[in-house]
């Protein structure tokens, strides 16, 4: 309360309401050691309600780990603050997710107790045995997200998460018996949940409702029933003290209702000491643990994975194998084979798709079912969950040790943006394996084809978003995506696209982005910028072009993030800044052209689609949105007159 | 099974599946008349499950709608045929939704059964007497939507909500046990439903239960146990039904099977007959309901209510107050000021919000609680459901006879984007309120902090965006939005806002998109575009500009859209096509930069943020951005100097 009123903001009630439920389990079952934030083993604690940021910052500091300090806390939510106003994991360790977005914790420890089972069933107790634990508030069990997270975590029997319900009855509109009728318990035992209850406000109840929680062969959700804004008299249990100070008046009469003596930011010796002791419980396990990984057969491999690199070895021979057979095969088929090639190469990949398994072409040969049965499984299937998949995801990749790909269509991106905005911020290497990625995808129609996505996607920060031509451009681009350390997405194609890479080059040219594809054969006048499969309909552009005796470069810009990260020279070469009187720049691109001119400058020529697409067969579709090569090399030369460009 | 065999491309399974329930449904339930497919009180069906669209066009044809004919479902799935994969609500009367992003169906019907309740409860059983159906697969009740609208329509006791379950225990990757473990039935009752089961093989037992579900003060979950593409021997019970054609050889076999020896598009005639009488059964209900809303004392306020259309006699008024009293306040504040009038004015507005009512200010004075207990209400709290508000909101406006505007933060249009497409889509008025527009919510740091918001916003087809500038720019958006013909998002401050626009105009200047809200006094060198909360910011730029000798206009751009669709002579005049050396084009937004070429060109300036935000407060935010006056003037400055503008 002290920090929040010293920020003048902030959410003070649902850390006074939880404090001794966190208590309980921080003193009394967490594993962790302060010394050292990032031990593989120890359990991983996610505050799912993450506008209670002060409870965890009160956490880390009590228990000793070197940051917080009590100047970061009295500094709360200042800007250079690592204690943001909501909890986020690059501030700093002991945070072990970024966490506002209401739900999303939740469904990030799913991924974390996924990947805890999956080690768990590689490397055996010995090295891998921890629990993950959360504390949820109703926003968190409200939202549909928890609906997947739950049905996900039930499904695969995760018996070592622990969810911590606040329930404190109230949200911030009121009462929550103004939108919420629901049996909560009832519903999360429909998915097979363990459920208990407790009072939330008594830590030995608590401790109890844990401990009978532990070791079963199901999640559990423990209700701890508590008061918002606890301590607070006249204040407690209501939505007032949710989201705003309490006020020096409230904060007077708190202290004495907790007995509370000490000065803001002023914790007394021995209680300080009292919870630097609990968070010395850990230091015996993490060294018992260390020397079972000295002795441990595994050790090498083991601290390979969680190091989390990824050989690109598989790369160079697959691409001699495409530039030879010259395959015309979807962008989503091509994804396939570099998963043949990746998978075997690389044991830390966790596959799976949103129930298109058979569409997304994600599950690779001989890949075995991640399974409640079969932890060691490396494909999951995760249902009609796009939203619940991508936060897994999320939570797999923050666990570490695993490199999470998943698929679905790329206009279902949608569903699952708020989890792909915190991979972005995170800045997590999750692989969003997203196909059926234009117009091209034919006959499902408007719902089902992406306009705005890919331009949405690139808007977003921290964010890689690749659209590869054809075979070889998708073996680079999943290559660049292992290497990152950042989120990617691959809009794959359904359709058949042509060989465009038909040499083995020594660089991956996708790395910078863009290049040139093809160089004009007459004096440049023309510059084609395309992506995915709409490069070889540039190119036959271009070639039209060139037959009319315009000179014609074609690029292909598989990534435009990476392409604005090049230096200036290599931009010039590719796109000279010039006036569009003296060379045209075209963009092609089956979807939204705001942002566009970027590239083309504003008397470019923006070709793409502006409105929503059409049920039709895809040749169809092309055709009456004026996406092919005809049109193009028509438009193109209609605005060479107009720009008077000879 | 035809229609997919001819387009080569379709879903069989869930049609074949559910013949016999829909069969159940359409003739001895849905109260309908083809002959006025708009008839005010006809009961609503929704195809949740909208890959089956073959279904629902097969039922429109039988029962006697003008649209489709036997030609339109020989064209299924060809460019130009209002038969499109997904069933499209602006290609032919009959379809009450667009479906097919999964879940959405089921939400958007909770959103008719609300617009029902409340109408019923204005206009008495006379006029408004009608249920609400729905088919649902597995898709829908994993999604996360289908939570948030099953907790929504539980918690609103929506008893003439009948939801039909295709249980066929399929989905694409293969047999819903590879990902699901719930026990649906449980679920729903956990949230207040009526549930039962039934063979959904079997129409009688489908009768039986929907005649046993009505009448009930609950919504209904009707389980039919079905199997996918039901009929076909060899292939039916498996995934391969769903959305393949069948094959050649397996439609022989069906056809024998299911005892069909018609060929493909040929109804015998006395089939059709006993079909088209089931399509007769409303006839009478609807002349006996013409009749009554004759005698009504009520007709005329129904009829207007039911067209929509919305009156700004509000505006004027209101606009007058406003620039006579300069009030700094939030956008946010100047909505609820608006709305004040609105709600006052227009009686058809239900408003909401999801769980944010005091941050989005969105419950005006008087406005009853739209609840279980009161369902002539005006005001619902949505809960924790951003994506259930967005899609109910767009059930109760394709209902009709309301004006549904809800609230949450900018940054959650992410949870609820799926649903704002549709929206968009369906062009379909729905108004979202959406508050905390930028890094000037200050402390909430980047998880709240919208960056690419506005520009994925903008990049949508068929939606308008709007970011008003002060309280005038507010009201001015908000009579746009509600005499729009599509959706709108409203991006509104959190912080306080300077007047700008003080004097009365004859127009609503943003009817335009932009204008010009301040002209320069000195030659003009400099354009400075700015929208919402950074308007006052370039204001304040531009005359530290003037100061220095340069003359700078400040264009307010509250909506992109709009703008862009104005006739070449209005855009020249704002944004003249003149070399970036001539007059320097400057852009100013706290948000992504990316499509802002659109406006500057490539050697304009693009103020803005591309990365995530800072938990700070706003002002610090803001400076550490760089968004003050003083830093915009230095930098553009800076830029004449480079680019040689004198």
């Amino acid at each position: 309360m002290d920090a929040v009123e010293a920020a003048n903001s902030g959410h003070p009630g649902m850390p006074m309401g939880m404090a001794d439920a966190a208590t309980a389990l921080f003193t009394r079952h967490l594993k962790f050691d302060p010394s050292d934030p990032h031990w593989p083993d120890r359990d991983r604690f996610v505050l799912s309600a993450g506008h209670g940021s002060m409870l965890l910052y009160a956490l880390l500091y009590l228990t000793g780990y070197e940051q917080p300090t009590i100047k970061d806390i009295e500094n709360f939510r200042q800007l250079g603050s690592v204690c943001a106003g909501h909890p986020e994991n690059f501030e700093m360790p002991g945070i072990e997710a970024t966490t506002g977005p209401l739900g999303q914790g939740l469904a990030m420890a799913v991924g974390m107790a996924i990947a805890e089972r999956h080690l768990n069933a590689r490397y055996g107790n010995d090295l891998v045995d921890h629990r993950t634990f959360v504390v949820a508030g109703d926003g968190c069990l409200m939202e549909g997200i928890n609906h997947e997270a739950v049905g996900l975590a039930g499904h695969l029997k995760l018996g070592r998460l622990i969810v911590l319900w606040d329930d404190n009855r109230i949200t911030i509109d009121g009462s929550t018996e103004l939108s919420r009728n629901e049996d909560v318990m009832a519903r999360f035992a429909a998915s097979g949940w363990h459920t208990i209850e407790c009072d939330g406000l008594d830590a030995d109840a608590v401790n109890r409702a844990i401990e009978e929680s532990s070791g079963r062969a199901r999640p559990s959700l423990i209700r701890c029933k508590t008061i918002i804004g606890y301590g607070a008299p006249d204040k407690q249990g209501t939505a007032g003290t949710h989201g705003s100070p309490l006020g020096a008046d409230a904060i007077v009469k708190a202290r004495t209702t907790l007995g509370w003596d000490s000065p803001p930011f002023q914790i007394p010796d021995d209680i300080r000491s009292a919870w630097r002791k609990a968070g010395e419980r850990g230091r015996v396990a993490r060294a018992e643990w260390h020397r079972r990984l000295e002795a441990s057969d595994s050790k090498g491999e083991f601290l390979g994975q969680t190091e989390g690199k990824a050989s690109d070895k598989w790369l160079k021979p697959l691409i001699a194998e495409l530039v030879s057979s010259k395959l015309k095969v979807a962008t989503r088929k091509a994804s396939e084979m570099a998963l043949e090639k990746i998978n075997a190469a690389i044991s830390a990949t966790i596959g799976g798709s949103a129930d298109l398994t058979p569409s997304n072409n994600t599950l690779t040969k001989g890949m075995e079912l991640l399974t409640a049965d079969n932890y060691g499984g490396r494909y999951i299937h995760y249902g009609i969950r796009e939203f619940g998949m991508a936060a897994a995801m999320n939570g797999l990749a923050l666990h570490g040790g695993v490199i999470p790909y998943g698929g679905t269509f790329l206009v279902f991106t949608d569903y699952a943006r708020p989890a792909i905005r915190l991979s972005a911020l995170q800045q997590v290497r999750v692989i969003y394996v997203m196909t059926h990625d234009s117009i091209g995808l034919g006959e499902d129609g408007p719902t089902h084809q992406p306009i705005e996505h890919l331009q949405s996607l690139r808007a977003m920060p921290g964010l890689l978003t690749f659209r590869p031509a054809d075979a070889v451009e998708t073996a680079e681009c999943w290559a660049l995506a292992l290497g990152a350390n950042k989120p990617s997405v691959l809009a794959l194609s359904r359709q058949n696209l042509s060989a465009l890479r038909t040499k083995a080059e020594k660089e991956n040219l996708c790395a910078r982005g863009a290049y040139r594809i093809k160089a004009a054969a007459k004096a440049r006048k023309v510059i084609i910028i395309a992506t995915g499969s709409e490069v070889e309909i540039a190119v036959a552009a271009a070639e039209k072009l060139e037959g009319q005796g315009i000179g014609v470069d074609v690029v292909s810009m598989p990534c435009t993030e990476l392409f604005d990260a090049q230096d200036d020279s290599y931009r010039d070469d590719i796109l000279p800044d010039v006036s569009n009187r003296e060379i045209l720049r075209v963009s092609v691109e089956a979807g939204a052209t705001i942002g566009w001119e970027r590239y083309t400058g504003l008397h470019g020529l923006r070709i793409g689609i502006d409105r929503f697409g059409v049920s039709a067969p895809a040749a169809d579709a092309y055709e009456f949105f004026g996406i092919t090569p005809d049109k193009i090399a028509e438009r193109v030369a209609e605005q060479m007159k107009q720009r008077k460009i000879k």
